[in-house]
């Protein structure tokens, strides 16, 4: 849908029109459309089904005011065609798919979710971990096989797991290892520890080249920016213990793909889970090796965390529509860690 | 080996003979062995490197004093041929395995390591809890497949988890959950219920049928005796939720393998992760369902508990060796549970 192709407005002219692209919305909980039905808010959902790609969502930005973004790319040319566009809502945490500074040039609102996402991927890390201590998914897959390959694992109360980043989400993981597996010894990095949590929970604070070197499960809990990207690659795998196991629940590109694929070919280290790729749907050279756990960017989908990451981003519209003050907008550090690329 | 056949004592006569039917043995810590060999009792291990065959262990039972025992069949056949057998030690939790009636009117003492197995157990059980609950299975076959399925998951700390036997492992489970995902609620049922750990964890006590009729998560941890064989069936799975999930890394035969199969091929409950069998290895039709998680009865296999299995083990034919007391028999109990068979 080309900018000139853009049909005449059917209502709502006022209080404006909404793109949704991030899909499925509102299948567990129908109020967000309610709402926005009744502020007069027109919607148009992504007519595509999926993720869009930079292309397809610059053919549909056109004529909306506001837009509900997954983390499809919205670079400076999709912000070009978007004519009217005073809002992006991130569903969720990361904003390394939007370009703040193009955005703000366009003079275009940035909000975000960055709560609502974290129970949901902290539980799955946890999830994950159990699994590749005890290689659940290797036996499963060979009894699933005809064969019967007892593995001996290790338990997160007698290993010490390294939380690399040490946020929203980093904070809960630490939560659900230190009240639920009391034992577990706990090593963090952050830019700016929290001390008082640290002590609260009986965290070591490390740098991150302690964190590869010494723990035995290591989990990143990070943004995806340019100080992030390629934080592991090849030299921090190879200082990994031989049995420890990554996850990462946060990023693609934060653990270079191409060195995790050749260290775990290598049998360098233990094992990894990644939910998270730089390219999605991924189809590279992780999905050809079967010890490495591979979820389909699933952190924040269960139906808790998808509801109130759709409620939190349709009251941000609602709050824009109305005229009132925005709640959740991308903080300023986003910008100059962008800015700084 | 048949009782004619057994070969001349080569010392060790008066400290007596050690059979070893479970492997591997002393892996990861050899202080067993050294112990055995500084008491001077010789030590056969298991020769065919895996659980024996009730005609197996019969062949080779002759002429050992003590048994340091996996699951293997330990019945009158057996113990008859047990010419000089005074002790068995069952590496692990589970009597089910040994005729405890005729151990005894064979004179043979049975001691077990009821403790050691239960912390792997447990966080097992957790991890196959999250991973139902977010299809991280079907996610990882889908993507080592060239596909992208993304799952709609549910958290633990939202839903209803029904712990089925609250001994020394659901005990464990149920700590688990409430301190590292504290908004999960908690319904138990048990023959006998610790009310005081069900207040301090927040337990709601019920009965069976509600457990089944109310949860989103089952999980057993029971033993396998007459009275829980086939406990679960098709009528008890038909009252599931049909969301709901059920971990057995109890035993196998609590719950019915071909009505568990039936209905999860009807689709008739969300899905199921089973680690225990009637028949070990396993090769039945629950490994042709897909989203059952199946894991080869790996519940006690970390290396703490198999060192601390090993070592309670060894202690006890130690105690026997120098005339001193057992410390862990099996209980009356066991007995009489059997003996309603």
């Amino acid at each position: 849908m080309k900018k000139r192709d853009v049909p005449e407005r059917r209502g709502g002219d006022e209080a404006g029109r909404l793109l949704i692209s991030t899909v499925p919305f509102a299948q567990y909980d129908e109020s967000p459309r309610a709402w926005l039905g009744a502020a007069g808010i027109e919607v148009v959902e992504n007519p595509i089904g999926r993720r869009l790609k930079e292309d397809e969502i610059a053919d549909l930005i056109g004529g909306h005011d506001y837009l509900i973004a997954d983390t499809e790319p919205i670079t400076e040319r999709v912000l070009a065609r978007a004519d009217r566009l005073k809002l992006i809502v991130r569903v969720g945490i990361g904003l390394d798919s939007v370009d703040l500074a193009a955005a703000r040039a366009h003079g275009v609102a940035v909000s975000y979710t960055p709560d609502a996402p974290s129970p949901g991927v902290s539980e799955l890390t946890i999830g994950l971990m159990v699994a590749l201590l005890r290689q659940t998914h290797i036996a499963d897959r060979s009894l699933h096989a005809g064969g019967w390959d007892r593995y001996m694992g290790r338990r997160l109360a007698e290993v010490t797991v390294g939380v690399v980043g040490v946020g929203r989400i980093g904070k809960r993981v630490i939560r659900h290892l230190r009240g639920g597996f009391p034992g577990v010894r706990l090593m963090a990095n952050d830019l700016v520890p929290d001390s008082e949590f640290g002590a609260e929970h009986d965290v070591t604070w490390a740098e991150k080249d302690a964190i590869y070197r010494d723990a035995d499960v290591i989990t990143l809990h990070l943004p995806l920016t340019p100080q992030t990207r390629d934080m592991m690659g090849a030299a921090e795998l190879a200082a990994m213990k031989g049995d420890a196991v990554l996850v990462n629940t946060a990023r693609g590109g934060i653990v270079n793909e191409a060195a995790l694929a050749a260290a775990l070919r290598s049998e360098a280290i233990g094992g990894a889970a990644v939910d998270a790729f730089l390219e999605e749907p991924y189809s590279g050279e992780l999905a050809g090796i079967e010890r490495c756990i591979l979820t389909c960017h699933m952190g924040s989908m269960t139906k808790d965390c998808r509801i109130r990451m759709e409620t939190e981003a349709t009251e941000e519209v609602l709050r824009m529509a109305r005229g009132e003050p925005l709640r959740s907008q991308a903080p300023e550090a986003e910008y100059s860690i962008q800015a700084a690329r």
